[in-house]
């Protein structure tokens, strides 16, 4: 693993468990294995680390799905109601957003990230003919965003996570007959058993990555 | 006003202001104008105070909302899109319930208190039949309770808030078509003007109760 990427990992795995002011540079560099100077080498300072960590959320995920469209949409949402629950950069993204809010701060990056990614399945859903003439995909977008923030909050509380992939698919089962086509709806594979798949096919090459020089 | 919600007010503009950690007892005393000994026989500690200001969200809304059903789901949330802004009880409680997700804490009573709340709505909609089939209230219930948590924080982050009643509004315009049968999927007001004017409306009686000894 680069150095790099070593010190997102222990970065991230620092804010999940201490929150961003809990985590000392001094905590981060231990975990890592690497010199202050390498640290600062790659980021600027704490903040520029925890703006890093809540902005490689989405690379954990999205160049490992292979659908398109909707389907991507709905995809990208079983996988990560799982991988939430395992990894930590994810988990971190997560808190650093949620404290950000608490504490006032207002780097809306990490939401219009995915929102825009989101909007690019849309996009393409749309150019398929697998939405409904209604459905403005930028709204959308940034509606399903911010449900997911929230429902795995709620889940967290209730479950530690564990009924987060029940909850993701049951979003969708309440999304999908008011947002896409007919044909499209019959088309969409959208259950728990599909997250969990997507989500181990997903995870045995990520680990395989992990083991690269 | 009774000294119970003199200081469930004081406490919930200190929570609202400092979060958990940062509100002091005697800040809130302070700003309650009250002796240790009355916050005492109302409250069992600080932990109780935070718990029945997160709990009392709901009764700063509901029973000023005249519909029934489907709209009255729809009204609750357009009046809180607003109410949100102006109200440092529900400021408070949207902010407790987001730093215990975030410091680990598991009292999941605010969300289900509200889904508990959003669910006797939609019993009422299926018994007038205005829900499609598929619907199961508890689940769409506890999802509507997750996606306004998530949207705030979504809204606060990129418009401290201003922008939320026109995302609630998009949000029951996405949701609607796939959980309402025609006739009361025709019959719903959903805009953002019903959202200022159901608000204007609840929050001038509010003030008289207010001045009431």
């Amino acid at each position: 693993m680069h150095t790099r990427e070593q010190l997102l990992k222990a970065a991230a795995e620092v804010f999940d468990e201490f929150g961003y002011a809990g985590a000392g540079i001094n905590k981060i560099l231990q975990r890592a294995g690497v010199t202050a100077g390498a640290l600062y080498f790659h980021f600027k300072d704490k903040q520029n680390l925890a703006q890093e960590v809540m902005n490689a959320q989405r690379s954990t995920i999205e160049p490992h799905v292979p659908t398109t469209g909707l389907q991507r949409l709905v995809d990208i949402t079983l996988i990560w109601s799982h991988s939430l629950q395992a990894d930590p950069l994810l988990r971190a993204g997560v808190r650093l957003t949620a404290e950000q809010a608490a504490s006032g701060l207002q780097d809306a990056t990490p939401y219009t990230v995915w929102a825009r990614s989101f909007q690019d399945c849309l996009d393409v859903a749309r150019a398929q003919g697998e939405l409904r003439e209604h459905v403005r995909t930028e709204e959308l977008a940034e509606f399903v965003v911010g449900a997911c923030t929230g429902m795995q909050e709620y889940a967290q509380v209730v479950s530690r996570r564990a009924d987060l992939p029940r909850r993701t698919v049951s979003m969708w089962r309440l999304l999908l007959p008011g947002i896409a086509t007919g044909p499209a709806l019959d088309g969409i594979e959208n259950s728990e058993e599909r997250a969990l798949s997507l989500w181990t096919s997903l995870s045995a090459p990520a680990e395989g990555e992990g083991t690269r020089p």
